[in-house]
């Protein structure tokens, strides 16, 4: 076997079989076919660039998972699993994107081969990386089998971190704050975005005190002025501009794991209103941070912003505040399950992670400052250390 | 309307629709639902990392097409699509991440609503961001239409690239040159691999003469020693070795439109074996590149190749040769259309953009040399110029 270097212990594998195998029992599942890469790393280690193509780790009720991907990543799969080499199984590179013919015809054969291609199996319905015609492919190569959806099943595992996880999450948080505090130094009008953009980039890759910055899930979204009502617009070559502002959504991320953080920063004066919903904002958060206590809902962090928002502001925050995070590749560093928003009843458990993101997005200008944090015994917990305000470059 | 800076004239982005519903007619399609943000972007200029909640553009035979995008993004839509305001509609944010309630839904009434609810409907059925529950929705909510698959229906249409494109995968490629030379200045055993992915970051942003860099679609892969021989691996805070070599599959980017090229480094002596493959790959690429000619075939090239490399060294090639780029949104700066492998008929055309990635990868290391390049009247053209060879620092 080739010699390994996994992000944790077996034990910690082992215990996030037991959880996944507990919800599959609730459902009934003899199997299921995981094809979302972060709920894949989380419960066999494997880690690459290789989601571009189908792929997938299937786990039945006993016995190792499978890592099913292309051929020419079966290397790759015996390198980062923890799982023998048996058990990555790497598929004929003619079926890589070259329909009619479609990688899942080959995993129902293995599956089959493998004994496991019976009963109710476990697919990720609502996932991108279970297409359409995955579905189509597995219905049709299954058929002693009855596909169930079960998207989030996974997901909901990873809630509650482990501390080896926190720890990594609190590395993404020193990583992040030296790259909020690069970009406060470094912001000045004229310099043309794309430049920011290497700095913060070349920030988050140096990490922090020998630990290496890995890559976040999301690039950095840095809209100004009135693009900044925009919150998902990317970056330009344009100069940033005196008089306007320009929020900064980022993650560090180690190993893996998150910590997104953002900030706004005005260059200039900036007017009433930015300072009034930077008050408002930054009361609001105080407030739902009292409110992230085991015990509580999801949704009371998100009343408690929202009704100081309103009070102080009258903006009335449509969206949510907020989602779980910790592993994850792109596209998305959120996890996919509970939301901080009205309605979400979900009961907060100690070691639950939150990026918390009251963003107000208006509709020609926008503001975030927002906090990822942990919920300890004793409360919330942020992971990163950047001043909680609107900075201001004169 | 907001001010709105698209990278292409109006003219270009009519001449892609028309290209579009010629192949739809050839479908006998009425409306398609495009979930590819790279063909989205493409078709209607619209850009943003959005991609992780559902979003989609439907083109019907006749009239504007709507880009679909949740109601966040709406702003993010209206600055950067070609059609005024009332063909952006953001979708209620309580669908977001939120099931069994899903954006779908309210497609499909939106689509009844425009009147373009039925009749043939072609959806990406294998693509990424097209989930099976995006379609359980959509097969429900679209009741009086027939679902079609047209997974790279708008991919192909991407292959013949226009002048404005060509030419910024020509200052993509010059950025690419640029950071390969970055690459090569610094690299030495000892300096960690994450400082490196730092600077190569730093160089792709920074761009060429102005032209700012974007993010590419793949993060950088640099594995090392017999890590190479896993092409998906990303990289760690390990230092770089003596006696080890690294390959660097990394691209330029502007404006979305990519030029990826790989070199590999070996610090220190190369054994035989490295420089023999560095013979036989450099011979296999002239060779295939000799044939990328309009009026020859896709396989050709990788025939070409893949003869050299068998005659010379003994290996033979099992993954395809290369494949088309152009504009792209992660997972892939692969369009997902034609490959370079045995089989693939498609006749080259002048204009035609592809990654020729003819990369050797053994059990214990693996070497990529590879060029992208354009089809011409005169046959290929190289959009970077990175020196052909293996990189050796002793």
């Amino acid at each position: 076997m080739t010699a390994k270097n996994l992000p944790f212990e077996q034990s910690e594998y082992d215990m996030r079989m037991v959880r996944v195998r507990n919800a599959m029992s609730e459902k009934s599942l003899d199997a299921i076919i995981i094809s979302d890469p972060s709920n894949m790393a989380w419960l066999t280690g494997y880690d690459g660039w290789s989601f571009y193509v189908h792929q997938c780790v299937v786990l039945p009720m006993q016995g190792n998972p499978l890592c099913f991907v292309r051929a020419q990543d079966r290397n790759g799969a015996i390198r980062t699993v923890w799982m023998p080499d048996d058990d990555c199984h790497g598929y004929d590179e003619k079926l890589v994107q070259n329909l009619p013919q479609h990688p899942m015809q080959e995993l129902a054969a293995v599956m089959h081969e493998r004994g496991i291609a019976a009963g109710r199996i476990g697919v990720e319905m609502d996932n991108y990386w279970y297409s359409a015609q995955a579905h189509v492919e597995l219905v049709n190569g299954l058929h002693s089998a009855t596909l169930v959806d079960a998207t989030g099943l996974v997901n909901w595992q990873r809630a509650i971190k482990s501390t080896t996880e926190i720890s990594y999450m609190k590395i993404a948080g020193q990583i992040v704050t030296r790259m909020h505090s690069r970009i406060r130094d470094l912001i000045e009008p004229g310099l043309p975005k794309n430049e920011m953009v290497a700095e913060i980039y070349h920030s988050g890759c140096l990490g922090i005190d020998g630990h290496g910055g890995d890559y976040p899930a999301i690039v950095p979204l840095l809209p100004s002025g009135s693009d900044a009502s925009a919150p998902h617009l990317t970056w330009n070559d344009d100069p940033f501009k005196s008089g306007e502002s320009t929020f900064f959504e980022i993650a560090g991320c180690y190993k893996r794991y998150h910590c997104p953080t953002s900030r706004t920063i005005f260059l200039g004066t900036p007017p009433r209103r930015f300072l009034d919903v930077e008050k408002a904002v930054v009361e609001g958060i105080d407030a739902g941070l009292e409110q992230a206590r085991a015990g509580n809902q999801c949704q009371e962090i998100a009343h408690a912003f929202c009704s100081i928002l309103e009070k102080r502001t009258g903006i009335k925050k449509e969206s949510r505040c907020g989602y779980p995070v910790g592993i994850s590749y792109p596209p998305d560093w959120g996890e996919r399950t509970m939301s901080l928003r009205p309605g979400d009843e979900t009961i907060l458990q100690v070691g639950m992670t939150f990026h918390f993101i009251p963003a107000v997005w208006q509709d020609d200008w926008g503001m975030e400052i927002t906090e990822s944090f942990v919920i300890t015994e004793h409360g919330a917990e942020t992971l990163a250390d950047v001043p909680r305000a609107l900075f201001v470059k004169p």
